[in-house]
């Protein structure tokens, strides 16, 4: 009854059979192998963007912080979320990277409005050399509290940007999840919705450690390399990178996975909703579930080894009926018959 | 007959199957998985440094840089050799990761002497306002020739450092093919010298992509776990790295590994002695090798696929007989017969 | 009548004067001078501080983001508010300066309560490495609405830091002007308060260009001089910044001309209370008042030549009688006669 | 006899009563002042250039920083010569203000030739990776050792970068003092010679603290202004530079300055050359003269009260007749009477 991320679970047999075949014989080092061709090809075609510039790195926060230090000037500020991973879980990766950024925090949780957007860009100095000047954009997709944005929203979040003449960067650490439940395409979910750049990730759906990041105009690839070598993000031994996001984009890993995360989520949320004390906090749109419970149903839970992450607390004293919120995270690996169980101790 | 580097060949496969076997249903992320205690556990042993800080990332770059950013101050300077891989082949990482230290150049190659060493410290400002700050000494073991610091250059060196107040760091890449070759211990090749902060190697003797960083004075623990993170080097599958490093370790397959790695290059430099128009630039010690031969000889040796770095150029052009400096790399794979071809050819 | 800030008007004329008297022969460079021998002493004097580290740079902001780097960790928080200056008007110069440090801000406008920061340190992830880590509180005094903290404001404040281990900053760019409305000492301002660090301004109340650091604790002195020489803030004809300070300091100038603008600030908002369709935004404590007037108000007070920030608008068009937002500061050298006029065609 | 350096001496009267006249009323801020308007017209005419972008800062530093930070990529590395003042003299400032590039060391002193600029550059790694990139070079004139490059190395010099493709930057702290040596016009001795980016110094030639940075090319005009808010070296009361810069160009005052302090030093080398055991180490061409006298005639020089930086030493003890190097530099205040002094005690 692991619910704690979908950073703690296996990784996909076919990434680790992946390795073992990457592992023959020399390879040309630093993403020179033939393998990366391949995949530029498969993602250029998946992406049905054959300009875009590609690239691997071995975590979500390389992939956001150097996406965004490559398109923010240091004495820029960017827009995201409260909530957003950027802001709350990188410990200033982003600040770091851009060698000294601001972020601007819009809306009051996991979610911008184009309204709210526009209102922070329009405030904001634009040609005031005392203020920090308005930069890129970061959406969270799916959000840290399990939502997404509609392509409606993305394109409407993206067009007040574009108004404003700034980029969009997408943090797609749960794309795939996303990109199943809205059932468009990759497509339709960047470039066509004004995205600029994406974090598109791996390691959270099944991958040992690869995040892709696409930029759609392949202008600033150079920079891209020159700040991820810099950054001591360029592997010698790419292969294995490669490899593992090879296997990640064959006979449609990715999708299978993230819509198996997803079903498990939404068995786990439909349970939770016949608990007459659980209360959504946010709607599950895929494979992560915000919640309350009694602090008598977490200590039940708890006491039966169910691991997720209890957000109040404390735990041991205080009233049995207080609701207490939780993170519940379902990887592509968790088993149905886990959640079943998870729900029953919960019912007491 | 690839010689290029020893980040082209393959991963061991005790370290494939140590992936396989780390791919066991859940487990808690960020490097809190029980195999990294573990890990500092037998490490605390093989250095015979129990207190030691002890943490894993995955490129060489990301150890020195991360490293030198702990013990140097931005308005420090950082002491190397010319030839140095934070000099030479990081793309400014430890400048980067500093957030502005400076590197001074001692000696005039790969290796630096004490008294160059003196002299270059004494020469900075300490004190001085309007000068650069004498800080970290950063050496590297096997040295980018090929060569060895003695136990006693080493802690020569590291006298001299501490003789000024500062900090020893040792680039630690191929710290295995160095050890073997001194038939020393761990502890004498580090801290027993006066080393203070080590690059401990594992992805060109065999690992896919980790390497350790080890202070022997924890003190400055809880600043590297930041800075590692805020550099996006914290791993949240992390049970992936501390397989890996667990399986360099075991049963000695480390210096197994640079063992056969450090045979081969003598072989093929006793190969080499042979020919009557090749001259060593250095002396071979570890698994490295820099020497000239004709560029007719090199002519030959690439018709026939050969794979190794001419420094020299142009190939296709000039004197035959003209001497053309190469760098040759035998990695712990490379099979002995493969050596005895490109002798072969060599010798026409 | 030219309201629009105190760094508009003239310097004094003592300070002009003492320009000219500093101007004899050769004198050391880079602080080495005697004045400044002589300013550390006077300052420790007024400060009850004889071991406190105190220099000088020329701008506000330097003065701030040089304290605050000098206090601060890249990978920590700094606690202001919304509105405050390091916040709002120095274009990142702290995130620059600390190397990516984060600002968190507390509260709703320009003062924080010492609930509000518990709340916001308590909330910070202290010991959490994939959070920004707890850094230091800079307070602002007069604040950014003309208000200010009572000692007993402060020294709450500074208990809150104290009790979560962090250093505490005081941008006082207006510091006489806040200390005569206080009728306090500057010890009590201060260190007695809790202050570890102050901005001491010279520039907005009558100087040319210079402000004091002050750390109570000299522990950083030597990192705060590297520090500001690597920033380029170190003067090397340094007299002439402590020929203005001790200019400053000197027959009390800087709290007579506090006391002046204060008071000019004390008739202005008098004369504005008589109106009946003024409504003041805050209470005006020192130099500043925010306040609204009608659109028809204002529209009067620009065509007489009136210059002062109106932060809504358009002025042009819209209601008559739309109470439109201004700030009105008085610097020690604005005329009563001046203030009487505004008032008199404000009044229509 | 005060030889130190030509930023211990006083500054002209004429700049000292410019601000007193600067003092008048109210003024806008941060150069928004009239004075800022006539500056740039006025600087516009004196090199020729009227699209040329020109700002004011208060260091030379500041200027060089800002200058270099504007031209450069972080991933790159400036070339400039061993003694450069961006080299020694500026605690890293150009480390910091580029968020970590690096300096190459081009030549063995104080000047590069066409053929050594050419050298570096090529070895560089240029499109590789892992090498730190190629960036803009930067030349002193006057030169550290008190030399010039002439126009036709200045030419050369901007050939080889321009053939790079990469911009050239001049530390001009000492811009007068050559101009007048060379008697050239300012547009010959920058952009006619390629140059495109100046640090025009003030502060060295009888200004109080004022340096020009001047871009050819105003293409980076805004982010220059950005970095320069960004960096705390934005005055509020700038009218105070704007009318030191004034009164430093009006009725050829600065060319009149630098003449007096070249002629200075001319009539102290001449008077040195005849002392039988004076020995340049440069040949003085401005300002500044370094050459060697014998411990004795440093010890009844020092006695008799001599102001000057003796590079050896130790001055006390050792042969009366070993030759210590020192370095005299004359500002445009010294006495004709104070150099003859020099010599006469200086020949016993």
């Amino acid at each position: 009854m692991n619910f704690a991320s979908d950073n703690g679970g296996p990784a996909h047999q076919q990434i680790i059979a992946a390795l073992t075949s990457a592992n023959e014989g020399f390879a040309p080092s630093y993403g020179a192998e033939d393998a990366m061709t391949e995949l530029r090809a498969q993602m250029g075609d998946i992406f049905e963007a054959p300009e875009a510039a590609i690239y691997l790195v071995a975590t979500g926060t390389a992939a956001n912080a150097l996406a965004l230090a490559t398109l923010a000037q240091p004495w820029q500020t960017i827009y995201c979320t409260p909530l957003a991973h950027i802001n709350c879980d990188e410990c200033q990766a982003p600040e770091f990277y851009t060698c000294g950024s601001k972020l601007t925090l819009v809306g009051a949780d996991d979610k911008m409005t184009p309204e709210a957007l526009d209102h922070a860009i329009a405030g904001a100095g634009h040609g005031n050399v005392h203020v920090a000047q308005p930069g890129p954009v970061s959406l969270t997709q799916v959000t840290e509290m399990g939502r997404l944005y509609s392509l409606e929203e993305l394109g409407a979040l993206s067009g007040v940007a574009a108004a404003h003449g700034l980029p969009v960067h997408l943090d797609g650490a749960r794309f795939a999840n996303a990109l199943v439940a809205l059932g468009c395409s990759p497509a339709e979910m960047t470039w066509k919705a004004g995205i600029d750049a994406v974090s598109f990730g791996g390691t959270k759906n099944g991958c040992i450690g690869v995040e892709a990041v696409i930029f759609f105009n392949p202008e600033k690839a150079w920079e891209f390399e020159l700040r991820r070598k810099r950054a001591a993000h360029l592997f010698s031994k790419h292969r294995f990178l490669s490899a593992q996001m090879l296997a990640y984009l064959a006979d449609d890993l990715w999708l299978t996975s993230a819509r198996a995360a997803n079903a498990r989520a939404a068995r786990l949320a439909q349970g939770l909703g016949t608990l007459p004390d659980c209360h959504f906090l946010a709607e599950p749109q895929a494979n992560m579930i915000f919640a309350t419970l009694p602090r008598a149903t977490h200590q039940r839970l708890k006491e039966a080894g169910a691991r997720y992450h209890l957000n109040g607390g404390p735990l041991e004293t205080g009233p049995e009926d207080e609701p207490l919120p939780m993170r519940l995270v379902c990887d592509w690996s968790i088993d149905e018959a886990e959640i079943d169980r998870f729900i029953d101790i919960a019912k007491g």
